[in-house]
């Protein structure tokens, strides 16, 4: 369970830059004028501690590459200190953006703290873009500096921005290992006493960029304050300790990997990573590795426990979800195999820096049947640890001007429909030179999420839809969610997507476009229309008839975003074409 | 394992004041002028979170009384509100200190969060003060307010302040009860948000006032940030989750019980209060409670193992172990019996708020012998989680005045000795009405500990002794820790305490006071003298010949803290009257 063993491991040598000085001094100078009962809040103390206290334990693991790489964390530490003095020396100044793209790998992991190390900006761009949308985020975010893994560089082809490549192989001729190199000789062995800390905890930690689905995307600048309290805030409700083993499926370029790359750290935890969502790396991970933890939308939870490999577990896993909320057929096949599923909410794009919200589950749950339990399970419950408050609120008078906006909580009925609003350390502080946007997403003193829920008599928060994707269906809100999450209890749905289409008599009605589960495809095939029938037949007994779907269409796959998010915007554009056509 | 199956609790009825009411609002109003990606870290956060999301959670036992009281944490987050009014009510105004006199039990537990409610400042005194050092502290506190325990009342016997009798029943007829209740009213069910949040985070929340044995008791301030990083660090560190129990063994009123009250609640854990340290009480909780947490001196830990009743537990519970080092014998009985030892370091009346570093433990320590891995668990360790740093230092120049003060590490050599010092958010904001005091205990930047250690190569500390304690034998330094330590070896020793005594030809040499093991006790009745030379053979040969004790006394027992830590000055007082009898 160990890769101090694996044959791998056994031959690896980090390079010569990366082995630390004996008795290295892992402490930074401190601002002068700090009172001595005050340390700054910043996730870089989290990796000094774990290299300190434990130096040789692994903290990442890199096995499934063509050069696999393996740091304990004292290595690690060192090379966070080289990147640090790399990008100093390369003219990054405090308060500069750098820009990473890059899949799961060390190099972005370094980022995620060598960034802090040289007081910049963190600034990961999705590797899921088109190049003229990569252009675009570096243009707005003024990066100085690319660090760009070589798989990636046509995203970059047109940019006249510095680039240090990575080729991922830890080895001495790679050109990041080369910035690394000449960072530890630039520092002329000053180590991390010749790093000033940056002295304002809530100076700027990360840059995310929206994605733009309503206009240009934004650009989310989240804090160091935000981030350690986030990170310590995750590391404890997913139960992290420095036994466990977390594995990186999620993509760190989104969202900064929910704050998972600093919460690990925080305690101690090892971290596996991995270049791409390989469900067959992922089964050996979890039966050869000693996995405890990953985090993962549903659609990769279905991944996972469709894959040939799959089986029973002998030790739990906590698989921390979100992104949407698990249906009861994905908890009980994850609960099968020994998964323990842990429902969080939280915005993209470190708005909220990941969960903010988590399902907290009752002892008196356990007596309940998979279906009863499932439904409370979906729930996005209750504030997190470390986070200040969530509302569902409404504006009685939404004609008011932004910064006399009234929010009025919705009664806990568990049917009235509002927003979501939160505020605190797990907020973000602002969007990137848009003081306007910024001034309307904090109306009213809180953070407007933009997604709709009810509240539940116990507090629970139980997401409805994204304010777009509500389905006005003669004169109804229906919920595009609810419908969902009916359409997935019939057995023969593996995934289900429903939005709104045009309809002559009631402006709006329901549309799905369903994947067929593997196991009955074949039993459909040629007979798609037969299933569609089936399918509303199933509907007519759950739903109201505004919120059955009027349209199914049976698809092979459906569109996604990077982390496994159904793009809602590409079937409305589909469904656009086909209202042209009717 | 449950107290929701306790005869006692089944016939409990809390008071109509502690009933919430339907659709109480736990949320407070926060100020205007916060950003919204900010909010005040302030541990009451805690209590609204969980009355919040699990209000029918056992917050509270205390069976062990005449009248056994039980609050889930809906009803005790009520009364804690109700207190913070009733404090409102009784004049008390924010940054006002009040006092408290009280063994564990709900009143000291309530007044942990609704202090902070009414912004005022929580104040606890020692039970086992004198009424001389008592009426200081109520005067150099200048405490407005004091709610008293009834048994304690002799303690104020001669006090004006106004006082709130708590006879701990939780009846209507208490006049703590009443207290609470004149709160509610006075409220007007505005509840929590009729109570305007603390805006200012570094307000100090705890004020805790030194033993005094260098001078006048000093008072230490800390601040609501300190408290709640510092019981995070505290939940996390000893892995509390709403799954644990936690024993109040360790007075609360001993540096506000090492943030423990908060950080159970932060974690959802329920606590159990004992009004006193009684052995077959714990016993019953060990064995009939699902006890998995408590916090304990080694003395304490010393009377568990011994106690008739002790057997092996039959799932693991971990004794937080600070005041002094355990020994291998200690760690030995402890874990024969399955308590698991975490041994943590901090300093006492909330100058580090409880712990602020632990002695992490390695995988490879399991393949060590009792005594050798015992002599590594013995160190004081390294830096806690939420902790900024420890070092060990000298001054190279102890003559510069006190604004020039320069702090040099000691080598990392696990022999030249230094003091522990530390900054950041888990150390105190200052003395109360004493800069001088202030500015000396943060000489050099740091807070100054007084403890004298050494730095292993490993990074962690071990402590050799209180400044104060080191024996200046022959112009060596002997450490008496060290010494104890050794002589605790001996298997007819229970307990054993070094002093310094003045010797004619070498200054200082070691004396030894011992109680005897009572299984040997018997065997060595009539023949101290012969035991006495028995142990000095031990001590040769395990000690060079300074640290080797020149006199040795057996005695029945060894004067001690309420909070069971040795009380070396009052043996010095000894020593220093058998030299004017040399």
């Amino acid at each position: 369970m160990s890769f101090e063993s694996h044959p791998a491991f056994m031959n690896f040598q980090p390079t010569p830059a990366s082995i630390p000085p004996r008795n290295v001094v892992l402490r930074q100078v401190t601002p002068k004028d700090k009172p001595v009962y005050l340390h700054n809040l910043n996730p870089l103390a989290f990796l000094l501690r774990a290299a300190q206290i434990y130096p040789n334990k692994m903290a990442i693991a890199h096995p499934d590459t063509k050069h696999p790489v393996f740091y304990p964390f004292s290595v690690w530490c060192q090379r966070v200190q080289n990147l640090a003095y790399a990008l100093i020396q390369a003219g990054v100044r405090p308060g500069d953006r750098v820009a990473v793209i890059a899949p799961n790998s060390p190099m972005i992991a370094d980022a995620h703290f060598g960034f802090l190390a040289a007081r910049c900006v963190f600034t990961p761009i999705n590797i899921r873009l088109k190049p003229s949308e990569v252009e675009y985020i570096i243009e707005h975010s003024g990066s100085k500096l690319i660090l760009c893994d070589r798989e990636y560089l046509h995203l970059i082809a047109g940019i006249s921005v510095p680039v240090i490549i990575c080729d991922d192989t830890g080895k001495p001729d790679d050109p990041y290992e080369q910035f690394l190199a000449k960072g530890r000789e630039f520092s002329g062995e000053r180590s991390w006493q010749g790093l000033e800390a940056e002295p304002d905890e809530n100076a700027a930690s990360t840059l995310c960029y929206t994605s733009g689905t309503t206009g240009r995307p934004k650009g989310v600048v989240s804090t160091l304050r935000g981030a350690y309290l986030a990170a310590i805030g995750n590391a404890f409700e997913s139960q992290i300790n420095r036994d466990s083993t977390y594995l990186w499926i999620l993509p760190m370029f989104h969202a900064a990997g929910w704050t998972y790359p600093w919460a690990t750290v925080f305690a101690f935890a090892t971290q596996i990573t991995l270049r791409t969502v390989d469900y067959s790396l992922i089964w050996n991970h979890f039966l050869h590795s000693g996995v405890t933890h990953y985090c993962g939308a549903p659609t990769v939870q279905i991944g996972i426990f469709n894959h040939p490999k799959a089986k029973k577990l002998d030790r739990v896993i906590t698989a921390i979800i979100a992104g949407s909320a698990p249906t009861a057929h994905l908890i009980g096949e994850l609960e099968k195999i020994g998964i323990k599923p842990c429902h969080v909410y939280g915005l993209t794009f470190v708005k909220t820096y990941g969960p903010f919200t988590r399902c907290y589950e009752y002892p008196e749950w356990k007596t309940l049947s998979l279906e009863d339990r499932s439904k409370l399970m979906a729930r996005q419950g209750q504030t997190f640890a470390t986070a200040e408050v969530a509302r569902v609120v409404y504006q009685p008078d939404p004609d008011l001007p932004l910064d006399k906006v009234v929010l009025v909580d919705v009664p806990k009925d568990g049917k009235t429909i509002g927003e979501i609003v939160t505020k605190g350390n797990i907020v973000m502080k602002e969007y990137l030179n848009d003081p306007e946007a910024t001034k309307k997403a904090f109306r009213g003193g809180y953070f407007n999420t933009g997604d709709l829920a009810v509240m539940h008599p116990d507090g629970s928060i139980a997401i409805m839809d994204r304010s777009k994707d509500i389905i006005i269906s003669g004169g109804e809100n229906a919920s595009s969610l609810a419908i969902e999450q009916e359409l997935a209890s019939h057995p023969h749905v593996l995934e289900v997507s429903v939005v709104a289409r045009s309809h002559p008599k009631w402006g709006e009605r329901p549309m799905a476009f369903v994947i067929l589960h593997p196991q009955h495809a074949e039993k459909w095939a040629g007979r798609h229309a037969e299933f569609e029938r089936d399918l509303k037949e199933h509907a007519k007994q759950r739903l109201p008839g505004f919120a059955c779907p009027e349209w199914v269409e049976v698809v092979p796959d459906l569109p996604k975003t990077s982390t496994g998010k159904i793009l809602k915007t590409e079937l409305r554009k589909r469904v656009n074409n086909m209202k042209a056509k009717l």
